[in-house]
């Protein structure tokens, strides 16, 4: 595993790491209450049609359509009224020719009827008697059994991520469990000799440990659980027995390895060693983050992050977020949040080389506004002043300055 | 509070409802750890500066960019290697004219070194002297203190939510504790004889509650907490007991209305016995969602929704979200996410009134096309089926097929 022989496009890296994984899908049944933001585990199917009644969705009178055609305000059909309908409860009432029943909005039609006329379209002169004022179409201001969703049919689909929508849906189908899949376990290993833990002071020549946090949060955002297993030096043993430990316990590995040419290099090495087939791509064709180390251990993502908190964010964006949707076996449909924006400054770049910008947004009279924010990918608060990334595809030598470029919110 | 009288458009009922709540601003200090998606209470400023040192951000030798100038491949600067900077330590050593030091990325710079040159423009012919073919500028390849951030600057505002780029730099400063705004109660409680809980068997007539869970789950989204409070009865007395309580333990109260206007009535009277000033706007000129009610009492936000699941997700959007930001203090800067797409069929809506409509997406050559799915505002599964709304503004007769829309996602 030489580093940067050559050096693979981020798509084509992610398709070599994709195809070698060999995901092991476990499910949990969760409360319903508890699912917003997982993933369905199985399809979904309506045990029963909704609404399992036929429903009024006005306040009126329940009619048989045909009673009530050729009515005018000059000329209204006059219908006995036989009832009230209930709410909450069977209809209880069945209409004959001529006959009608006052409905509230959510109400059973009673049998026979088809159809609900709104109390603005209706007077009453007598007792008992109802005055329809317009005619109504058969079906119309009622919701018909099955009109929602039908038995049987599928209503959430395996591999989406569950939304308020969802949550209402699943109880309205009594269905106050789900299955749902199990969050991915993600092992985070820092090495460097110079990185520290945040609660120690720090020394001269020391920098606290930010990956194993900001790549945490990311590993949240996406769904999976990050599983922290501390600083190593840059030693191989240790490296070695803590990374395997990991392997052991989690669904994915990720070491960020310290800054230097020589930590990287031994990340390497110790990654290779964990399992079969071991690295597969060492250098991406990126910036930031061409140091990235992509493996597969006995079935299991390793991947080697650069040390910089730049270029791990970015990078974790690239190739761990679509792990962990493998994982979670989430469908490729819903889209990625972006905005369209107008960048404010040209924006130069290798030709061959995609290149990720962090970019802050502005609102203004025409749209949004992309202007760069600039900084070594050593600088974290650089991500933290933008609002999201734009990406300046290999193909160009840069982007100019009112060119519309979309933003990857973060 | 008589309804329908006035019809608001939705950012005039939103403006009247924000300008009579007084928010009361609570704050939390928790772990770092747990703060994504939280927002912070207070601006963040840096204890001190980063980096702390001067780092090197390439491998190669620490120099005085005075002693390279002018050199080249054909004329290299002979420089004394005078040592190794140590990782994870004081640098130890400190250069005079012709000196240089081993360094490696993340290393401390030498007292008095001021630029750093990459291994590759280097060779060594002999032990203790390094020939540096190519000049360095003073500040080359070095990270100067305070690059990052500067002591006492501030790196997060107050009214931020909190991100992973966010999360690493606050334990970039050794900030393992953050202050954050509570989060907002928000009680929910669903009227309606005709609503009984999702475990129970569905009688004729009957349909389960869905809006205490839809709208529960928009609300955790929006960094708000649900709490429920059950299904009243269309019955006065009992539903203004429960709001009386929800309202003393929460900083929001949602009541979903029963589907009849004497259910919405019912509640419009109760919200209104609840506190000052009581009932503000009832009826939005908004489709779905006309039946609206939005009061203040005594300084907190109490929302009448319709109990069409549909109308009371998207009315929740337009209004309870809003509350909930001004309760957490967020700044409005983060703009909302959402994709340019083509509508794919004409949507007719009525002048005057603002509409929104579930829309699905697609990828096409061209981008997103985006197709209405259509449903009464009965039904739940419309949306989920859906992956956004689109806004018809109230100046618009409607929408054109092959129009550029903006979709909300859900």
């Amino acid at each position: 595993m030489p580093e940067f022989l050559e050096l693979l496009p981020p798509p084509d890296a992610l398709k070599v790491l994709l195809s070698h994984i060999i995901p092991e899908p476990q499910t949990e049944q969760i409360e319903t209450t508890a699912a917003l933001g997982r993933v369905t585990a199985f399809s979904v199917n309506a045990p029963y049609s909704l609404p399992t009644f036929p429903r009024s969705t006005v306040d009126g009178y329940a009619v048989r359509a045909a009673d009530t055609f050729g009515a005018s305000d000059s000329l209204p059909a006059y219908l006995t009224l036989v009832g009230e309908v209930p709410m909450g409860a069977p209809a209880g009432l069945s209409l004959t020719a001529g006959q009608c029943a006052l409905i509230h909005t959510g109400g059973m039609l009673p049998d026979r009827a088809d159809a609900v006329v709104m109390v603005e379209y209706s007077q009453s002169a007598r007792p008992a008697e109802v005055e329809v004022l317009r005619a109504a179409a058969p079906g119309e201001n009622v919701l018909k059994v099955g009109e929602d969703v039908v038995a049987g049919q599928e209503v959430i689909p395996a591999g989406v991520r569950l939304r308020p929508p969802e949550i209402g849906g699943l109880m309205a189908l009594g269905l106050n469990r789900v299955s749902v899949a199990r969050r991915p376990r993600v092992g985070l290993l820092s090495s460097g000799d110079e990185v520290v833990p945040p609660e120690v002071e720090l020394g001269l020549g020391q920098v606290r440990d930010v990956n194993s946090y900001s790549l945490g949060a990311l590993i949240e955002q996406a769904g999976g659980i990050p599983v922290r297993y501390g600083i190593l030096p840059d030693h191989s043993e240790a490296l070695r027995v803590a990374a395997a430990r990991a392997l052991g316990d989690c669904d994915v590995v990720i070491i960020t390895a310290g800054s230097s040419a020589s930590s990287r290099d031994l990340t390497a090495a110790v990654i290779d060693s964990l399992g079969r087939p071991g690295v597969l791509v060492h250098g991406v064709d990126v910036r930031p983050g061409k140091p990235t180390i992509l493996a597969v251990c006995d079935g299991k993502a390793v991947i080697g992050l650069p040390g910089n908190p730049v270029s791990a964010l970015v990078i974790a964006g690239l190739f761990v977020v679509p792990v962990l949707r493998i994982l979670l076996g989430l469908q490729a449909g819903r889209p990625t949040p972006r905005l369209s924006a107008c960048l404010t400054t040209n924006l130069p770049s290798q030709a061959g080389r995609e290149d990720w910008v962090a970019v802050r947004l502005q609102e203004s009279p025409q749209g949004y506004l992309a202007e760069p924010v600039f900084g070594k990918s050593n600088l974290i608060f650089t991500l933290a002043r933008a609002d999201g990334m734009v990406r300046i595809p290999p193909e160009a030598t840069g982007l100019e300055a009112g060119q519309v470029v979309e933003v990857y919110l973060s």
